[in-house]
Formats: C-alpha cells, sequence, structure tokens
C-alpha cells in the first residue's frame, strides 16, 4: 500500500519521468558482474536538485527505498535495488554548469560523465584527471569514491572533489565543502560523502578540481621477464622519486588478451605501461631514469607511444581490459578482485595472487594500478558451474585476507557495495559499527540505498 | 560528587600523572589569543591509548568533560576546558614508533610535535611537510585540520594522514584508514576525524604520509609596489603550472616587523616568500620561469637563499611572524583572522581585508599562504581597549562574510574551536546541523571537548 501511494505521489511529482516500464526496470535491476538481477518497482529520471528533495520526502513519508543509479558500471552490485522500491537514475542531471578555470574548477551535476566532461573541457587547457576504466557517471565516482590509471599522479575522487550538494534521506539540500583549496572549518561532510556509496545521501552537484593538461606527455610500455621484476620495477620507480602520471602492470595473460582484442602483438610476459606528464624537460629527464630503472631490472621490448593517437590508444587498450577479458571466455561473468596493499608488499601479493589462482584451477589476468599498490584479478567464470565460483570466492577471500595482514584495505577503488560486504568487519572492527551508528543518525529509516556497505540488522 | 568520583578514580587509574595542582590548571586554562582563562578540574598525563580508554570510560560513567590538550598553540581556543573537568594533555605520548621508508610512512604517538619528527627523519631521506607556524603536537595538528607554508605542495593534514587510532567517547578503540596509498572500504572515518577538533574522540596514533626530501631545494624573497602586484605574481605562477612548494606573501607592515624581529633589511613593500623543490633541473627550470614573471609583474629586490642555513633562516623568520607580530606592540593580544577565498578572488579579498583594517583604525600586519588562497591578519589589540576590540571582531566578521560570499570559508587552517563558532551556520547552513547529529551520535552525552565546533544547546 504504502509502496502505491508513493508511486502514485511520485507520478505527480515526474510524470512519464517515473517509468514503471519492464524494460527500464529489467536495465536497472542488473549489475555489470555476477549479482543475482533485482528490479526496482519504479525508475525516476529527476532533472532537478528540488526533484531529487521531492522525491526523497515522499519515500521518506512512506518508507520507501532509493537507489540510486548513475551509469552502472559498478563492480560491486552498488546500484542494485536490493529492497526493490525506487531506482534513481541521473542520467539526465547531465549538465557541465560553470567551468571556473582560472579556479581550475569545474561545477556538475552527477549525470556527466567523466569523457563527456574532458570533450567539454578540451579547449580550455585543463582536464579532469580521475578514470577508472568505465565511462562512468561523475556522481557515480563521487559516491564509490574512485580512482584509476592517473591516481598515482592525481589522487582519487577523494583529492578531487572540493564541494558537493547533497539530498539527505529526509530531504533537506545541504552543500559542502567551498571553493577554497582548504578549510578547516568544521567535520569534512565531502569527505564523508565521497565514498558513502549512496547510503548517506544524494549527490546532486559536484565541484571538481581540474589540472593543467600537462605541456609534454610521453607513454611506454615494456616487457620483463617475471612479475617480481615488473613490480620490483614499480617500487624503485617511487623511491627514487621519478614522478609518474600513470604506472601499471599486466600481466602475461592480460598481454595476451591484449592481442586478442586490439591485434596487437605484445611478447606473452608481464608489463608495464607507463606515462610522464611535465614540462618537456620534465618529461625527457623521468622518461630517461625510468629507462634506467627498467634496463637494471631486465626489462626489455620498450615501445614507446609518441604520437597522441598511439598514446589514446595504448590508454584506450587498458581500459578495455576489462571487456576484452569477458570476451577472452565468451559466455562468462567476471569476478573481480581489488586490493591494494603497502608498496612493499605489492610483489609478494602479486605472487601469491597469482599462484592462488592457479592452485584453484582458475583463470584470472591480473592487472593494476601499482603504483597505489592495487591490482584487480578478473576470474573468469563459467555461470553455471557453481563450484568454479566457490573456488573464485574462495581465493578472493583468502587474498582480502592477505592484504589486512599486510596493512593494507580490501578494496582499493570498487568499494563495498554488496560484494565486499563481508570484509568489513575484518578491516574495520568496532569502526564499523561506528559506520553504522553514523547511517542511523542520518538515515534512520533505512531507505537510502539499503543492503549496502553497514552491516545489516535483521 | 561525580566529579569527585571521577577524580578519585581517575588518581587510581593515573598515580600522581594526575594533577590538580593549580599550576597545572592554571596553565591548561590559558590559551595564545584572546579567550578568557577557563581552568580544568585537573590535568591528566596519561601514556597509553589503554589509559586514555579507561579514562575516557570513568569520565564517561561520571558526565566528566575531557578537553585534548597537544601543545597549547591553538589560535582558536580549542584545548581550553569551557566546562571544567579534565585536561588530557598528550604529550608524554610523543614516541615516534614505526619508521615505515619503503612506504613512506610513519607511526607516531599524538604528543609528538613536527620538529621533533622531523628531527627523528632527518637520516632517512624522508620528512613530513606539514608546517603550521608552531611547533605544534601532530595529534593536535591532525585533529584541526592544521595546514602552513608547504600546504600548496603537499597538501595539508587531510592529505597527510593515512590512518589513525581514536578512542571515542564510550571508551572504544577503533582503528581507521589501513597503510595502503587509497581505499574505498565505507565511510571515510580518518577524514572524518581529522579536523573534528577533539569533539568525536581522541587520536592516540597517527600513521603518516613522509616526503623525499627532496634532492634541490632553492628559496627566494622579492618585493613589490603593491600587494596587488604581489598577488597577482602568485595568480599568474599557478596558472602557468609553475611548480612551487611555497609561496608566502607578506605585507608592507610585516616586513617592517621581521626587520624589528630578525634585524634585516627588507624595504617597507609587500614581499613573497617563495621556495622550489626537486631535481637539480626542476628546480633551476621553475626558478628561471618565475623570475620572469616577478620581472613582469615589477617585482623588484630578489633575494635568493642559496645555502641551508640561509634558507632555514628565512623560513624561521616566517614562521615567527606571530610572536614577532604580537611584539610589535608591546603587551598586546592577537586577534587573528584566517579566511582562504577561490584564487581567482584573492587580490580583491587581500586589498578589502586591508582597507577595513585602515578604516577600523586597527594594527593588523596581514601574511598568507597566499598559494592556497589563505591568508591571516594579526590584529594588534590592547587587551584593555574594549572598544578596539569591537572593532576588530567586526572586521573580522565583515571578512568572514565576504569570504563566504568570494565562495570561501571562514577558517584555512587555524579551525573553529571557540572563535569562529559563530560563523558556522553562515557557511555550511543545515550542513551545521548534520554535524550537530554526527557529534550526537558518537558524543551523545556532549563530554568530548564540549563547547566547540558544533552548535550548542541550550
Amino acid at each position: 500500500m504504502a509502496l502505491n501511494e508513493a508511486l502514485s505521489a511520485l507520478e505527480s511529482l515526474l510524470g512519464d519521468r517515473l517509468s514503471r516500464a519492464p524494460g527500464d526496470c529489467d536495465q536497472h535491476g542488473r549489475n555489470e558482474t555476477w549479482f543475482p538481477f533485482s528490479p526496482p518497482d519504479a525508475v525516476a529520471y529527476p532533472e532537478t536538485t528540488q526533484e531529487v528533495s521531492d522525491l526523497v520526502k515522499i519515500c521518506a513519508a512512506h518508507g520507501v527505498a532509493i537507489t540510486p543509479w548513475g551509469t552502472g558500471t559498478s563492480l560491486e552490485g552498488h546500484a542494485v535495488p536490493l529492497q526493490g522500491g525506487i531506482s534513481l537514475d541521473l542520467s539526465r542531471m547531465n549538465r557541465v554548469l560553470e567551468v571556473l578555470d582560472s579556479d581550475m574548477q569545474v561545477r556538475v551535476q552527477p549525470g556527466v560523465t567523466r569523457e563527456a566532461l574532458n570533450e567539454d573541457l578540451r579547449a580550455t587547457g585543463l582536464f579532469f584527471p580521475v578514470d577508472p576504466g568505465a565511462n562512468a557517471s561523475l556522481g557515480g565516482m563521487a559516491a564509490t569514491r574512485a580512482s584509476g590509471t592517473t591516481t598515482v599522479r592525481y589522487g582519487s575522487m577523494r583529492d578531487n572533489v572540493a564541494a558537493l550538494e547533497v539530498v539527505l534521506a529526509d530531504g533537506r539540500i545541504i552543500r559542502t565543502g567551498s571553493r577554497a583549496k582548504k578549510s578547516a572549518a568544521g567535520y569534512d561532510l565531502t569527505a564523508l560523502m565521497v565514498g558513502s556509496e549512496g547510503t548517506l545521501g544524494i549527490i546532486t552537484e559536484l565541484t571538481l578540481r581540474l589540472h593543467g593538461q600537462p605541456e609534454a606527455i610521453s607513454s611506454a610500455v615494456c616487457a620483463f621477464d617475471t612479475l617480481e621484476a615488473a613490480v620490483e620495477t614499480v617500487q624503485l620507480t617511487i623511491q627514487m622519486g621519478i614522478p609518474m602520471a600513470r604506472i601499471e602492470f599486466v600481466d602475461a595473460l592480460t598481454a595476451e588478451i591484449f592481442n586478442e582484442a586490439n591485434g596487437t602483438d605484445f611478447p606473452h610476459k608481464p608489463h608495464l605501461m607507463i606515462e610522464f606528464h611535465g614540462s618537456d624537460a620534465a618529461v625527457a629527464e623521468a622518461s630517461e631514469r625510468f629507462g634506467e630503472v627498467v634496463a637494471d631490472m631486465g626489462g626489455a621490448d620498450f615501445q614507446w607511444a609518441t604520437t597522441t593517437e598511439d598514446r589514446n590508444k595504448l590508454w584506450r587498450m587498458r581500459h578495455g581490459a576489462y571487456p576484452a577479458s569477458i570476451a577472452h571466455r565468451p559466455g562468462c561473468m567476471g569476478l573481480v578482485t581489488d586490493i591494494c596493499v603497502p608498496i612493499s608488499r605489492l610483489a609478494e601479493a602479486v605472487a601469491e595472487m597469482t599462484a592462488e589462482i592457479a592452485a584453484a584451477k582458475l583463470i584470472g589476468p591480473i592487472v593494476g594500478h601499482v603504483g597505489d599498490g592495487n591490482f584487480h584479478s578478473v576470474m573468469l567464470l563459467d555461470p553455471d558451474d557453481k563450484d568454479e565460483f566457490k573456488r573464485a570466492k574462495s581465493v578472493a577471500g583468502k587474498m582480502a585476507k592477505r592484504s589486512l595482514e599486510m596493512g593494507g584495505t580490501v578494496t582499493g577503488e570498487h568499494g563495498i557495495g554488496m560484494g565486499k560486504i563481508g570484509y568489513m568487519r575484518d578491516e574495520h572492527g568496532a569502526g564499523w559499527d561506528v559506520m553504522g551508528t553514523l547511517k542511523a543518525a542520518l538515515d534512520p529509516q533505512n531507505i537510502l540505498n539499503p543492503g549496502k556497505l553497514v552491516e545489516q540488522k535483521p
């Protein structure tokens, strides 16, 4: 009853931008990986902050769940409406509101994607650096504290969100942060909202930090005989203070997958993909010093991407690693790990992961943002093979535990969602209870993205 | 009664490390600026996290207030025990616990000061960059989200705290964050605690990020005819992407105060103080490009500090600006503003502040971390002149309002404490209520640093 009353009030609010069409509901009940299908009762397409606020007030009055949806590219089921209710699709709030070029900031609505933003910024000399593989929405990226290949240089969403507008669980609209470069004015509500996965509020506007398009860029790929040599090259490069914009590891199987998907001919060996940004002189100096480290570590097959086109091809290939991996085993589904360990433990962690995957007789290419200590195994699973799924979950669980023992985290960038909720107690101990207390204080009815991140009380 | 019972239990716990000596209580009731004297009933000197936890449990059981104390260098009365109770002096928890050099991190107790830490790190090739003027404790710096002259390059405490151990208001001990370089594992409790000013928990251990001691350093001072020319030089330098490690503005009066305190002979003009860090080549390139900008803007009297000794003298002078300003007017007390505006509004904001101080017939030298858009006027007040104090408060209030109108914040780095609580509603609107909700959820008895940061309910 409550649901029907809410839906009827929402129809009055949104007209045909409240959809109960099975196609819409189906699409918003699916996910990119292995989580079960769970459709919402309706999909809402608000166009303004005020509409989001009004919608939340209606849902709050009737106790109806709201699950925000950006582009649906989460790998942890963040946008799956576990309890039905409303899927809040923010894709129509997709305007770049204001480019503040002399402050190197931009105000955007949450549905703007990172690629659309950078397209929009092209002529300004500025760019937004955070790049998870997918062309995700910036609201979703903030909500999941996303990062990517350039985080080693430019930081993650934690570092690149200056201010937010957020609709709370009771419909109040707040603004967090400011346009100043720093502030000591009270609790850091921006940081609290970034990574809260839609469980504390709905992001309706973001002020993002921009960076100058580098004067010079230089990218390269090189091969190593062993994963240890590749990873130790990363550790050495960091210790020497060589300023990298990107440093990515791909294992031998991924090199093979790249060849399949892109027609390249990389040797079947572990590789590093690297990029330097800066002045001509700085980039030349960094490239030279990095080349020396690689040579010392026995790296070879150095390929420099000198043109913009070659560079774009290189990083498109890297960003396409997930779909290319899925395509490597037709009909498979992916289970992706995301541990992030202290740099000093990285070689050990990647080697253990490789050994665990082999021991479990799984296919699991490994790629990683190794400059941050973060890497993924993409386990390619037959959806009908329950034992294979169990073995993959076991490998993921073992490696999550190992990451914590090494002082790391169970998720560097994909977030908790549904997939990693079982690791939260191990990672945070009583800190997880604190998260539950904060959630209960700000969303006492548990209507915002229920079933995610915090402990689920019966 | 409750208080006496608590004190007697605390005496059993801490022995003579619970002091009721008037000298101790007096010292912990004072502050660096103009806030009234308000002593605690006792001062506690815990030596372990477990003692802090036990102490908090005793105070919670008896409803006794706890105000953490680092070194007492706050400019906003953070450590003043407004409701008496316990001043929790963390100065005996002053051990550097573990230098994790290959991860460029260090674990410290909260009472370690920033200078002691850097002394300890000297031989490692690493350093901790955040430098508020005073030799503050790292726990206090985290609790107030401190920053300083190097924030333009290395960030503030927000960016340099990787993990914390915190004792909550009920005595529970939690660990936030991890040793990984990034994480997407749930709410960012580290960021919530950093800047919470002891109102949500007591920091008992910190894992800090370190940086490599730069291969080359180059520092300089140069003079400008007008403050506009100096500030526009900063804006241009940022826009050109010249990588600065420090860029500080001092006005003509501060140059005069430097001469008084240090026997220097700077012209009575606005100055910029700048520093570059990097490889020899990078520093040379940055210095040259900066020199060109300065020449274009009519800057002159360029003095390069080439030796370590000269550099240290330069930055000691800058860090000593507050006491030197106080000494400029013997017997005065300071009222320090701390607004931080978007870089695009900086010249305007500094000019308005200068005009307001002149119009109010006050003595108020201006210094600032202008690369961040943050600057201070140090208004030097006769403690017996009530009208002068009123005029200074009025200038501070006007400029806080102007900062918000410009998209800035009322405090870039000094925090809220007692001094800026009156601006919180203007800056945060309903966001301030959210802070109150979080405070009530984590400290329902309001025993942790009561009277600070959040709205005080009657």
